[in-house]
């Protein structure tokens, strides 16, 4: 079902055409390209509410910005449907976050009006500053580059260093702060607390009011009064205005609030900038889901990627199943945390803004006073937790794996150098699915693997999860423990089984066989015993070990296999270059064992977003990659014996 | 040469001795301590400007607070000297930075006064909240968490996340900010110039006093006036105050500026603030190198660690060579980029608050407007980096390798993942030497390795470097480059050698041998040149090749290898996880090579501070270590050939 967009977005086939549109037609364009979003995400599915916020920004930007020559950059991204929409992905639109179609993000290959790739958070300003910084020395005065920042996004220390440098660097760039009070879940932390009382004239409009009622009143007490107003107004009204506002203490000129649903004013705003040189500030106000009930007075997180939904009700469509279904990983750790915490008051949960997607908001809504979310800031997340373990509490501290990238330096310096006992639970490891390359986890393996102190993990079922969690949470006094598990579904209905201590280092057996043994490192696992089934029936039987641990290896169980077989395979949802098979190559080297090993697993290469299963069908260890490559190995067996 | 300490300085061998001198006392032992310090260094060299300046902050800290139990943590840590002679490590002091001696940095293992292991910046606001907040959890309502943070670590993004966590958390957190204006060169960015305004009375101060004055001087006018005064005063000055101040805006209650050095008032300031429960910032303004006339009037950056030197003339001892020496690394990185940059104009140079010592300073101060200082700050460093190259700019990223740790997402989101040509110089790659754990460049093979659309490579000589940068700036369009050299000098004093393009990915044979083939990757190669020269006195004739490529790998070279060798030695400066014998292993298992292979390179362990040729001694990479790991093989040959 292909949607059909309204009169005037029809005619837009990018920016050129947007432009020769009345501005008095801008309102109706909103409305239509509103409703465009609305209707497709409600069949396709996609991120929704943070699209429907910047409706009036995105219309307004390319109304009086010169794209693609001026660069815009797009935060996250989550919000750049409008913008794909006006820059001539309107028709492929409904291929969005599908496999083979359009990116739920901004992407530098797919148009030139994707200035920068993004997915994570508090980039912008750093990029659209580098390009503003490209331009001053190429002499393109008149260059425009603005970075569309949300006040979520910019509690990620990278946000601020980009401003730290915006501020002395005198170039044309244009923030503009796209404040709705939310990040995926509701933003935190004292900037949040800043901007309302900014927006909301609590403090900094009190102040402003104060100055300027004193000034009025003073001019009714005769001359000498007036004179010191005459005296004062100038000094202390721009010394007060400009030194007030965290922005302008950072040498940004700031400018708003302004509402962001007001294309008119918005227009006006943006050409009026446009023609003030340095970098500088603009703070929207905007709600998230603007403009369709159900998500701007319901729940914004539950509206921030819905799924599909009927949009008349607002109903969000729901899968009925007949039978019990496995449970989410997210959700296991989730449920499982409380639980822990429940037998264990040492025991904090850390999230940097992803209580919902991490499932500890499970625990923030049980034990308020044991779970941090910290905002986006896993930076500050791991070295919090470090701090925490210095006073003998058991930080779980879970981000995504390829938010996990953010805190490399943290993991290492301030975790594992000292020995501290933090659990790391790495979320969305492997294949993310839709999202894209940006949030594949796929090099978590490899980047940790070679940190001391540092156990690698990985659980095939539910089961083995709740034991991992278990496990890291006994006393220990020393040591980094991670979880690495995938977005999505275990395999387990009835998972809620009783806690059992996991040696470890210690893999485990899943089949016996002959010739050839298959090593698999968590859930991936779970297609070779599909594969395993198969087989059998062709009268293939290769042997399968679950490692459980990438790190420390079962040296006993590997000396097991590379004993009995000289045909091997791993499989692992990670990257093959030093992930966990290049880890089995290095244990047969230092034990001088002779095999031929195949290693399945995420090529040297960024590969692009679709169903999981598409993905690993793609790189070649879904099920059927699995069979052929167990075939093609015991093919050049029976050609070495022939 | 054991240094004496001064009369009172000798008898404190902890903070509770430092209690029982009276407080007029405090201001000699200060004296003392800043001698003790002056005179070790001098002779044995390390940290120098840092530690001087905070003297009177470290003796108050340890008068006022109960430590250890009241936490401090110092960030980066090449301030905490003074903490270390006043906490137990005075006679040990001569043996700071030395192999087996003492660290350079505040480190657990060392001393229960050291809260917190540090060597990398801004990390102290995060450690000492998590330790707050588990204070708070635990009910110690009395315990006292401060962090020492200078004002150039404090443009480090995870300061900020951690001040926006900070600001709403309830904690007795105090932060210190120590300005002095630098970081290891000059400090730079916004938050620099706001900092030395509000300290200068330029701004913040002249604001304070308008308003002061204002309301001073309507008093004169009369009952009304008055009464305006009276009304207005306890809600604009406290907003004003408060609101005025960026850290106030943040939620975090703001005292200051103080001097610090006057040891009394802080003493004075610091008990007052311990009363004040909730999360505050102190502002001290501080000289680095104070009380020592050559360092507080001279370089800072040359006196942040000079070396040894003549304590009475201020003479730095430079050693003196009679033969031409071997260049830096470093030097030779900061002369060839201004060559190449003048070969081609699209060259920009990018550091993150290390112009020194990368040497990126001769760019800064040859071509100023093509080479940027962004601040302790490598996340933006590098997403910079990513914005210039978008707009077809060539830039050349120097990053330590132990402090691109901090970037590791930022090179895969916004370069790798987007295919961008942006060049990555790693120095002090390796062993970092004196300087520790935190600052040894261990595991970047392993995490660069692992990320599609990136070239690995490292020289084993000046020369190389030169062809490797001439050929990373060559036209490309795709693609980052990363070259990584270790600390110290090179091996050809001859070094500005006319460039040649490197073909990517092609490796060289050394030289011809038997039976057994050794494979190095960067500078250590010439270890094996020294080995090999040894070894072939014996009689023993090994082959050597230079990889230069741990990525990609040189197919061609390696089919030659184990075509030709059922024995081989990889040598590397870096983490055996993951590393460039990894890569080996993996080309072998994907061609289904059979051959015995020891990887040589710095095992899965923390590997403390001495001189590299110590640590790769004790890691058995040294020469000696290399010879004795080809007997062995060899031996291993007689063996199975008998």
């Amino acid at each position: 079902m292909l949607i059909t967009p309204g009169k005037l977005l029809a005619e837009i086939n990018s920016p050129q055409d947007l432009k020769k549109l009345d501005q008095v037609q801008l309102v109706q364009l909103c409305d239509e390209l509103r409703h465009f979003i609305i209707d497709n995400v409600s069949v396709y599915g996609g991120h929704f509410g943070a699209s429907l916020g910047v409706v009036e920004l995105t219309v307004a930007l390319h109304y009086v910005f010169n794209t693609p020559t001026d660069q815009l950059v797009w935060d996250v991204g989550h919000q750049a449907y409008g913008h794909k929409i006006l820059t001539g992905r309107r028709e492929s639109f409904h291929t969005n976050r599908m496999y083979k179609g359009i990116s739920g993000f901004p992407k530098r290959s797919e148009s030139e009006y994707d200035t920068f790739g993004v997915g994570h958070s508090s980039t912008s300003v750093s990029a659209a500053l580098g390009m503003a910084a490209a331009s001053k020395y190429l002499g393109l005065e008149d260059k425009q580059h603005v970075a569309i920042i949300g006040d979520g996004a910019l509690t990620g220390g990278m946000a601020f260093e980009g401003l730290n440098h915006a501020g002395v660097s005198d170039t044309n760039l244009l923030i503009i702060l796209n404040d709705n009070c939310m990040s995926i879940d509701p933003n935190v932390g004292a900037l949040k607390d800043y901007l309302t009382d900014i927006t909301t004239s609590k403090t900094y409009n009190r102040l402003k009011d104060d100055v300027w009622n004193l000034l009025g009143k003073l001019s009714h007490f005769g001359k000498n009064a007036q004179e010191i107003v005459s005296k004062l107004e100038n000094g202390i009204k721009s010394t007060l205005l400009s030194q007030s506002n965290l922005f302008e203490s950072l040498n940004l000129r700031y400018f708003g609030p302004v509402d962001g649903h007001d294309v008119d004013h918005l227009v006006a705003v943006l050409r009026d900038l446009k023609d003030i040189k340095g970098p500088k500030i603009l703070h929207c106000v905007t709600v998230k889901g603007k403009g369709y009930g159900p998500a701007e007075n319901g729940n914004a997180t539950t509206w921030h990627a819905p799924g599909t939904f009927d949009k008349i009700s607002g109903e969000i469509h729901k899968k009925v199943h007949e039978t019990p279904q496995a449970p989410k990983y997210q959700d296991v750790f989730g449920n499982t945390l409380v639980e822990l915490a429940k037998q264990n008051d040492k025991i904090i949960g850390i999230t940097p803004a992803m209580p919902s997607g991490s499932s500890m908001n499970i625990m923030m809504k049980e034990m308020p006073n044991r779970a941090f979310d910290v905002g986006i800031a896993e930076q500050h997340a791991v070295t919090f937790s470090a701090g925490l373990a210095t006073q003998g509490l058991i930080p779980f501290c879970n981000i995504y794996s390829s938010f996990m990238q953010r805190a490399y330096d943290q993991v290492i310096h301030d975790v594992c150098i000292q020995n501290l006992p933090v659990i790391f639970c790495l979320d969305r490891a492997g294949f993310a699915g839709a999202d894209g390359p940006t949030h594949h986890g796929a090099y978590d393996i490899a980047f940790f693997r070679c940190i001391p102190n540092m156990v690698v993990s990985a659980p095939m079922n539910e089961q083995e999860l709740r034991n991992l969690m278990f496990t890291a949470q006994l006393p220990r006094s020393e040591g980094a423990f991670s979880i690495r598990y995938p977005r999505g579904q275990g395999v387990m209905p009835n998972w809620r089984t009783p806690f059992e201590k996991i040696e470890i280092g210690k893999g485990r057996k899943i089949k016996e066989g002959e010739d050839l043994a298959i090593l698999t490192f968590g859930h991936i696992g779970n297609y070779v015993v599909e594969a395993c089934q198969r087989l059998s029936k062709q009268g293939i039987n290769p042997a399968h070990y679950d490692l459980r641990f990438a790190k420390p290896l079962d040296a006993e169980l590997l000396h097991e296999v590379f004993s009995s077989f000289k045909k091997v395979i791993t499989v692992e949802d990670g990257c093959i270059q030093g992930g966990v098979g290049s880890a089995v190559l290095e244990f047969m080297a230092e034990h001088n064992y002779q095999a031929e090993v195949r290693i399945l697993g995420i090529p040297d290469e960024i590969i692009e977003h679709g169903e999981q299963l598409d993905l690993h069908r793609e790189c070649g260890f879904d099920p059927d990659g699995i069979i052929t490559a167990v075939k093609t190995m015991y093919a050049q067996t029976v050609n070495v014996k022939s």
